[in-house]
């Protein structure tokens, strides 16, 4: 499959961390069939590190990142980006507003990856490794709700560690005792009844594998990539 | 030291290939002193492959890049990028013209590279490691004999094994044995009066590891992001 000659261009808004869209765009690229340069997409990233912390934002500690998120969109946007995704579940919750006021669509990682567990007739509850703004905004719990998916969190002794190791993914200090300990959060998730583990912040694949994972890893930004290569075959092939 | 907030924005024509981004990108992140994600620098990268193949231009076999690399270079001029850089050794060939279409400053993996051997006392004479094309448009070579630095080249049997190499990290394919292989004709270029390794093009750090050069393996990427962390804070104590 040649993607890339009439390909769309899709918009990355990274940066939320850094090594988050080094790992995104990495799985964008083993998501696609491609057997030489030419074969893969057309991708711009905006990857803007400066956005104020969206967990800040959403706790209501920090300032508000949707005017530098609204600024990357309309630079993807004026660039000729198709669509865009951001690399960041925290950030989703901007979006809508980002929506308002610059009128380019976005693929949704909360939205793909709950579909996606939908769609797994074994998971009747999934766990959340998530930042606590994430989950304070609700994201993964609303739309598990509307896929009949109940949601499991942290208690907040876990919720605190996970936070921790969180933070020492974006200063490139996760320690293997500080890996230990989230998939020691990952088993209590388990017995409080998850049948599947959701790394819902980007950083959670950095310091969590899938091979210590307790129960099946379900990785969003994995999920949003092969929806990526997904929705841009489908307007390359709208457009021949 | 906190970069992001008054840095400048850092372009990067990349995507040829899209691996060799991912890994420009993973070296400026951790080139970059910082401790959360706010400290890092603000990056655009247009990663477009479908740039028609450097080494078939330059060996007259394919068509001419430089109407892509200039349309990149003019999203990352508009997007407000201070400067930019090409994670491809190879697509050095065009930029000058580039530069006299799109009138924005590019850092140079070669000069950088050049610079930083020609600083290295105990070296005289460096191995090359890179596409028949980079190879063939001189562009190390002549760097070097400004720098005072002996270029060797892989013989054409070894030159060719280096290029099946390159295309199979492009295409996700490189073996064990390919990998032993590029370590063969590195020893090759030892006997042939190499002090360093220069991995001349930027898949080649994909394939031979630093351990298992037989001299220090020289990474033109991995020195040019120290260059861009370097420029980027110079420009930004310029603005303060």
């Amino acid at each position: 499959m040649r993607l890339s000659k009439e390909s769309p261009l899709v918009g990355v808004l990274g940066g939320m961390g850094p090594a988050a869209t080094v790992d995104f765009y990495s799985k964008l690229i083993a998501a696609t069939p491609a057997s030489a340069d030419q074969d893969h997409l057309r991708v711009m990233i905006w990857a803007d590190p400066s956005v104020p912390d969206r967990s800040a934002a959403i706790t209501g500690t920090g300032d508000d990142p949707t005017d530098s998120l609204a600024f990357g969109a309309q630079r993807l946007k004026d660039a000729g980006a198709a669509f865009y995704v951001v690399a960041c579940n925290g950030a989703h919750a901007f979006l809508p507003e980002v929506k308002r006021r610059v009128d380019l669509e976005y693929l949704s990682m909360i939205d793909v990856t709950s579909d996606y567990i939908a769609s797994l007739p074994y998971v009747s509850s999934a766990g959340l490794l998530a930042t606590d703004a994430t989950l304070a905004a609700g994201l993964y719990q609303r739309t598990f709700a509307r896929a009949g998916v109940s949601p499991v969190v942290p208690q907040p002794v876990d919720q605190h560690t996970v936070m921790e190791i969180i933070y020492a993914v974006k200063a490139g200090t996760v320690t293997a005792s500080q890996k230990d300990a989230l998939v020691q959060v990952a088993e209590s998730l388990v017995e409080d009844g998850a049948d599947v583990i959701v790394a819902a912040c980007t950083e959670i694949p950095l310091a969590l594998s899938a091979e210590s994972s307790p129960r099946p890893l379900i990785d969003p930004s994995l999920i949003l990539a092969n929806q990526v290569v997904q929705k841009a075959s489908a307007i390359s092939l709208e457009g021949t």
